[in-house]
């Protein structure tokens, strides 16, 4: 069975290099978007079910690269993508390349510039999602980083995908933000655990710890643009909740998690960038100066 | 003016001692409700305000304890409730006492065996809201934990203060639920800090991360319960997201973020409480598996 969309005149031809999980997921939305769509795996394998969707199915990289105006590629790592590309960089000269291979920051500026040089249209980008939610726009978030250009002419292709946000110019933000966002992730949770290890030493399970933590952290996120905005201005100065009134909550947090005979691990870095800057005199600051002991390691 | 509401025939008497800014408002709240209201406080001057909406000023702590069913304390901490309540330690038995002066945990379970030796109903509770909150339940969450019976007979009044939570009858649940809260909290924010302290390296202002950040982070709280069932179920198997998994995406922002020249501070406790159960063989558990770790200090 055929299941394609009906193609519309105007959907631009794409290609997808790299048809691993992601890959795949990245290629069949696009095909449900009507868009004609070339697809090139080093596995030939891996490329049928899109072919019973009605992709193309290119004998080599190289005329993968030609039947597309929008080249997406998503393999495992840089390497992988260099290994690809390297050898059809001049059939890519002229055409837009989309990298949805993760790449850290440095390698994306590094592959920035190497576009650069080679005269292909280069955009970044950074995937928050698994592949099961691509082409989901509620539940996949896709960071995007580079040329501008590229963002705007294949932005109905992009938002097939998921909700697509565009971060300027400078290719390493959409692996940096992603990096921001994941380490954000993995505090919340790690504080998290702190809380549900605490409450458990009186007999509280972890269920009824995330009835109240869920709306509470959800709560709690209602902070955070006014926590933004003291680090934007570089001015701490506050009239509530200062850094003296933290680290008195802080040092209580911690009195009771070593009382109630648990690890501080977690909490305890953050009680030390609070006293390093009440200890440094601004002990009258917001909370959000913390984030200047974060900029500047101590030594 | 007077401005208190009209008395229904069955709203309790109740009697609030301490009248710092969170007993003013919890007694206003009161008055607001309906309920016969008796204030008290050592610096009689504070009960002015309360007196012109209806309250009662009673000239003695003894006085005060007398004229409600419900006795609630609000004063700075256990010292204070103790220097006030253990003179009239007879007068409170067969009341109902409610301490919503913060106590710890330990604070808590002591005042609760003192009360149930003197036949004082106690119930302990902890207030998730500033003053200027109180009576508004979108925005004030107390919990309460101790006698049952007290909750139960109560309950109307308490859900003038704001959403309720009874958390079973060990006293010292309230308090430790709203440190766990609390270190929850802190950790997400930390961790935002450090993501906008991360992307800020690139230039990315603190109010662009945080247009991410804050959707991100409400997003990601749906993944709570998840861990929850595994921390009470007490097994760590699963199939998706494993602790390798994570040790992976760990490593990646310990190695962004060292690159990007920041500290690691925040992170790097995550990063080997994950590592200590991989390295003990639980590789493939879930995430959740961590909070093993911070209930079992190393030593
Ligand atoms: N899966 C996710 O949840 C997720 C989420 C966000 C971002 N990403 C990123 O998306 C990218 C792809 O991930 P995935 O989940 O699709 O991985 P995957 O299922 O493991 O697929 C890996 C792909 O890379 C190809 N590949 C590996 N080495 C190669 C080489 N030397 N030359 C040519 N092709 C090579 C594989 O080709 P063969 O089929 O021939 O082996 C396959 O197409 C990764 O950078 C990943 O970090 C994934
Ligand atoms: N404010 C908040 O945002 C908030 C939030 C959650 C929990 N709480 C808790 O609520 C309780 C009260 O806080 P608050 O903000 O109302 O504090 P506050 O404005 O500083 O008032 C302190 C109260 O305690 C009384 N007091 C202190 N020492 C005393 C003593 N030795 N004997 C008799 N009375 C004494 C004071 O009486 P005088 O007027 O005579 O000095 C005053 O009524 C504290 O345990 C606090 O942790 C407050």
């Amino acid at each position: 069975m055929n299941e394609q969309a009906p193609r519309s005149a105007e959907a631009t031809p794409v290609t997808v290099i790299g048809l691993g999980s992601m890959g795949r997921a990245i290629a069949g939305a696009f095909l449900a978007g009507g868009h004609p769509t070339t697809v090139w795996n080093r596995t030939a394998s891996k490329a049928a079910v899109l072919a019973s969707k009605g992709a193309s199915l290119a004998p080599t990289a190289a005329e993968a690269v030609e039947a597309g105006e929008l080249v997406v590629v998503c393999v495992l790592d840089r390497d992988a993508a260099q290994e690809i590309l390297h050898p059809v960089t001049d059939r890519l000269a002229g055409r837009s390349l989309l990298m949805l291979t993760s790449l850290s920051p440095a390698e994306a500026n590094e592959t920035s510039a190497w576009a650069a040089r080679e005269s292909i249209a280069f955009l970044g980008g950074a995937i928050m999602a698994t592949p099961d939610l691509i082409g989901n726009p509620e539940e996949a978030s896709l960071l995007y980083a580079g040329s501008s250009a590229v963002f705007e002419l294949h932005r109905a292709a992009l938002e097939l995908l998921g909700t697509s946000t565009y971060l300027g110019d400078v290719a390493a933000r959409a692996s940096l933000l992603e990096t921001g966002l994941l380490a954000s992730m993995y505090s919340m949770f790690a504080g998290f655990f702190h809380g549900a290890a605490l409450v458990g030493t009186q007999g509280v399970t972890a269920e009824e710890f995330t009835a109240l933590a869920l709306p509470w952290l959800k709560a709690m996120t209602t902070f955070l643009p006014g926590q933004a905005e003291f680090i934007d201005k570089g001015d701490y100065t506050t009239d509530v909740q200062s850094l003296a009134f933290n680290k008195g909550g802080l040092d209580h947090i911690m009195r009771i998690s070593e009382h109630q005979g648990i690890g501080t691990d977690i909490m305890k870095p953050i009680a030390e960038l609070i006293d390093r800057q009440v200890a440094a005199g601004h002990g009258s600051d917001s909370l959000a100066r913390l984030i200047e002991g974060i900029r500047t390691p101590k030594a």
